[in-house]
């Protein structure tokens, strides 16, 4: 330890127990997150070259950390590990001509988005935590968002990046070319590797031109049938900017926040966006408003007004707290192909029926990713029990409708038991032998995925 | 030999040389291809999982192809190798409500593109050869086009695959999800991976639908430096669907063949369209135009009508022919950050008459990707010799302005010299590492891209 602090900064390591303790958890709130060695905030990737060189030497674990806001364990600190938090990367460089921006990994990702708006241009993943969580770690887990059912996920807007290896080599990969087939797409499989297979110390994001404003939709439906008929309808005909769904839990988790005035009597509300050019938005919308209503929905509300659907857009958003005021959250993120998704909620229903447990279903709906809410107790045992029995079914049935148990937040440690259900033995055994290649000490984010 | 011919189906494995003389090369037409031991066309998964178990436990290399129509050599012979084509592998099925299409990897790409057409649905990517590549050979070289300027390439619409790996073990990897964070990215690593760590038996193909009708502009230069100034012009005010350049000698070969009126005594032309909504397609073609004019245009044209803009698309696709009518070609493939293309054509030019070789330049100038046409007579051994090295120089060039050695043809084994210049010593050594971890036998498509 006294041998890795001389190579570093006065103040990049930290060994303060008090100031560790905040590092221990990300958002997954792990019980059982370990007691780390010590905290490393680096500034420059030859800073974490030289964490990594000395971790690699002396066989110590690194638990790599973007914002903390990982919602699947990825970032718990373990015993005796090293944590090596990004936050003070924050350099960006935008470039308006190649509609590229070169980030370190500690900026936020709605600092990315600021960034690169002052040029008029979008970068658009966007995950509900948009406001705090950050760029490395969106690109560590393939984060996606609101906007991925038109516009794709993280992985879609990375074209290079640079890497710190296991033993502290440092990688570039790709650059700012839209096209480069040299050699192995070692980018694109280092995005969502969650720290397992190096650690992300640049990254180089491709861009949009602004987005345009766009119209909205909100309707609310009486049965989840209906709600789910009419997201078939809109995906059948157009592709939203926005297609999300919230049910009644939410539905009035939102309202006793907010005071909107949504319908509390309605099983699900949906709220789509078209940001199509011009008047092409309201045309898009008139769409959507004609397949909710064919689809049964019990009322239909559309607006041009950006303000009014950002509002209904940020009551989406603050779904997931507006339900935590009901308890602690085990939160969900498993995605069906979209013709699924009506088994999937229905499935879900009965889960919690039978495990008696209150488990709120809202949902990036365009693209067939949920995040159903688990309410429970702590304190209380038996329930909590029953809450992480629903948890692991919820996978369960995702995998059997043809899905996946994380559509955007990562495997971590959370998840890693149901991962080989979702991709069996051979694509374990693929992916372990890459993760011996990269890194056959195993120091990497030890625990995590794998 | 027998022991194979045993498991697999009659005229699926095929010995008779006048027949394997046709599969020896690929359109880069390597004189130095092998002697193949066999050539095998499968039909299904399990007859290619067939062959690869076998080629596995007798250590017998495996070439894979698909159409054939590629540009590096990734599909040339080797000797006492086996030659798997995957052309009679040709299932395509559509599903319109994930929006997604799953493919055999013999289907055309033109194919694909017109399957999901009566859908009313659209396959992006569009290499030049569109109609004669397949789709299986579009993912293990991560093929481009010319919409890619907006719509991105391959990789980009791969979501997931069936893959078989060395040893025979058939993976089945990502799915019709947009959304999938469960393990490492797998899907990706092996888009543009050119057989050199599995073959893909199948992908599952993100779609998007129909592209609207495009306004077309065509804009002449009497200098390069005017002509690369209006792309950057374009470029940093809209993203185009399409920004093609062709320079002098393309544009005489082409006007040779096609007598269209194209101007002679231009030193560059655009090709620009945008298939933005409705009436906004007419309205960034306006745009397009200012900027050519602007940035001294001797000549701009503009239609709305999408066969007229179809037969300047054509004609661009046609300079490849058309240039070849003037001997030999070496086809580059060199992409740079947008920024620097001035300096990479200006570049190219003195190389050509350092060289003293014909060298014409047509380009997706949009995303920076050129394909330097260096013409030569192969009788010529003397011309031959400057050719080469000429292409060489290109690629050295395309480096040195931070650039790729491939765009979108991939490494194969004409490239593959260069490789190690673009991304340097530490990226060649994770390249072996993990194809060391996937083939530790080495028997996959030997001698390509490393």
């Amino acid at each position: 330890m006294k041998s890795l602090a001389e190579h570093l900064p006065a103040g990049a390591l930290v060994t303060d127990p008090d100031i560790l303790a905040g590092y221990r958890q990300d958002r997954a709130l792990d019980p059982d997150a370990g007691t780390p060695l010590a905290l490393v905030r680096p500034t420059t990737t030859e800073q974490v070259s030289t964490v990594l060189r000395w971790a690699h030497r002396h066989r110590v674990p690194v638990v790599p950390r973007g914002a903390g806001t990982g919602l699947s364990g990825g970032a718990t600190a373990q015993d005796r590990a090293l944590l090596l938090s990004t936050e003070r990367m924050r350099e960006i460089t935008v470039d308006p001509v190649t509609r590229t921006a070169v980030a370190q990994p500690g900026l936020l990702n709605a600092e990315v988005k600021r960034a690169v708006a002052k040029h008029g241009l979008w970068y658009p993943p966007d995950p509900s935590s948009f406001e705090i969580c950050s760029i490395g770690g969106n690109a560590a887990t393939n984060a996606g968002g609101l906007c991925c059912v038109k516009y794709g996920v993280t992985t879609d807007y990375v074209l290079g990046m640079e890497v710190v290896l296991a033993d502290g080599t440092v990688v570039r990969l790709g650059g700012p070319r839209l096209k480069d087939s040299a050699g192995l797409s070692l980018t694109k499989l280092f995005v969502g590797s969650e720290g397992t297979l190096g650690i992300i110390t640049e990254v180089t994001l491709r861009l949009l031109p602004a987005q345009t404003p766009q119209s909205t939709v909100v309707a609310t439906f009486s049965t989840i049938e209906t709600a789910t008929a009419a997201i078939l309808a809109i995906t059948g005909r157009l592709r939203p900017s926005m297609l999300e769904f919230m049910d009644a839990v939410a539905i009035n988790a939102v309202e006793d926040e907010l005071r909107m005035g949504l319908d509390r009597t309605a099983a699900g509300m949906l709220v789509a966006r078209s940001d199509a050019p011009g008047e092409h938005a309201a045309a898009e919308a008139a769409i959507m408003v004609e397949a909710c209503e064919k689809s049964g929905a019990t009322e239909v509300f559309s607006t041009e007004d950006p303000e009014e659907g950002e509002a209904f857009t940020a009551a989406r958003r603050f779904a997931i707290p507006a339900v935590e005021r009901r308890g602690t959250l085990l939160l969900e993120d498993v995605g069906v192909p979209l013709p699924r998704l009506g088994e999937l909620v229905t499935g879900i229903a009965e889960i919690a029926t039978r495990r008696a447990v209150l488990v709120s279903v809202i949902a990036h709906a365009g693209d067939g990713n949920t995040h159903p809410l688990i309410v429970h107790d702590p304190s209380d045992a038996d329930e909590t029990a029953r809450a992480h029995q629903a948890f692991g079914e919820i996978m369960a049935l995702a995998i059997a409708l043809g899905g996946t148990i994380t559509g955007e937040h990562g495997v971590g440690r959370l998840k890693k038991a149901w991962l080989p259900d979702q991709v069996g033995p051979e694509v374990m055994d693929l992916t372990r032998r890459i993760k011996d290649a990269l890194d056959p000490h195993g120091i990497l984010n030890p625990g995590a995925v794998l």
